[in-house]
């Protein structure tokens, strides 16, 4: 038996989500049904996407610790519910001993083939590249937000969950995907693990949401059960 | 700087409204004005409700295994979001470097004073008598359920959400809170941390409810605030 390792805070509400999604997803009756789960929250590890924009102190020593910190702590499986820190995920591999999921292809691996999807995420994730490059590996075609106008939206609506402003966030979720739709987009990666929060606060528009903390639980989950995690 | 320790997985639902607690409660614009936190979520651990009714394994050799692990990660504080565990409060603290939070005593801090109150929690908690010393210490008068009745539904409430069945569970706690109001009762205890989970499908009756997974964490928050664990 072993831990899955959680390297959260960033942001925290988007840790309790990733957390919530893991419980959810284990089937129980009781509390000795479930998984063990070690989670690290340090919010203190500098802004990741102003940090790959050239803008911010690097986060990869405060990354690095927190990966040390589930190794010492004997994790089986790493999982960090935050897709922008996925930029330093082959640094981070290098540096672990438990294998690390990758939210992006976890997300991707649910998008359909051939149906063009909207990536909704931080500037630094999307001048980084990672979901574009786990899509186009997939032959799935895909756009991102025009940087003056969605992205504006985008990225207040992540700031706004991070300040404990749900419903607003949502007001400006909800302004995307109208635009999304309007454009007939049917997909929206959701690659950013505040946007989950929004979607209570918005409508769905019949759009496809693709929840990228739902997709690396369900990893997560699936990857602890086969391997008897969960028996005593 | 240090970390809130928390000995998650009793149950694993309640772990995370703990977690969500703490992240609501805490002052923050963004993630770096969070707190940082270290859980371990460890959901074998034998019930302890049975064993203190001598009906199963003793969970204290787990439990120290947990606080272990947590002071094997340098947390400066340990808070524990299960009551029933809290029959072994003097035995953990014994064995932990960080001083353990005692989740009743956070609870009835918040109970008015000369008030009648009704305690909610397991049989083992209730057996074990540690609500009761903190309210008999602090000279408020209580109640605790029938055994053959109330306390069937509050046993049936904790089981519920411990099985995911939060609205079935709210049922329940309805039922009790629907006769302590009959009886009179203003200020009910929720002095187990799976109960608090049922409130959203449940009515209040214009009771004071005391959620003893809030009580807890504003103590953890407040006591990590005051060392300024959530500056850089």
């Amino acid at each position: 038996m072993s831990f899955i390792g959680v390297l959260g805070g960033m942001g925290p509400a988007a840790t309790v989500d990733f957390m919530a999604k893991l419980v959810a997803l284990t089937p129980a009756r009781r509390d000795q049904d479930h998984l063990p789960v070690v989670v690290v929250t340090l919010p203190r590890i500098p802004d990741r996407s102003a940090a790959i924009l050239g803008r911010g102190q690097d986060p990869l020593p405060a990354l690095k610790e927190g990966i040390a910190m589930l190794n010492r702590a004997d994790v089986g499986l790493v999982a960090i519910p935050c897709s922008t820190s996925h930029h330093w995920y082959d640094e981070l591999s290098a540096a672990s001993r438990a294998p690390i999921l990758h939210i992006a292809r976890a997300a991707v691996s649910r998008a359909p083939r051939g149906e063009r999807a909207l990536i909704l995420a931080t500037r630094g994730a999307l001048a980084s590249g990672f979901f574009q490059r786990e899509l186009a590996a997939c032959e799935i075609p895909f756009d991102i937000p025009s940087p003056d106008d969605d992205q504006v939206a985008v990225d207040d609506c992540i700031r706004l969950i991070k300040a404990g402003q749900p419903s607003a966030a949502g007001a400006c979720l909800n302004r995307v995907l109208v635009n999304a739709r309007a454009r007939d987009v049917r997909t929206v990666i959701l690659g950013c693990t505040e946007l989950p929060l929004a979607v209570a606060h918005a409508e769905r528009h019949k759009l496809r949401l693709i929840d990228c903390t739902l997709e690396l639980a369900r990893y997560a989950v699936e990857y602890a059960l086969q391997r008897g995690w969960n028996c005593v």
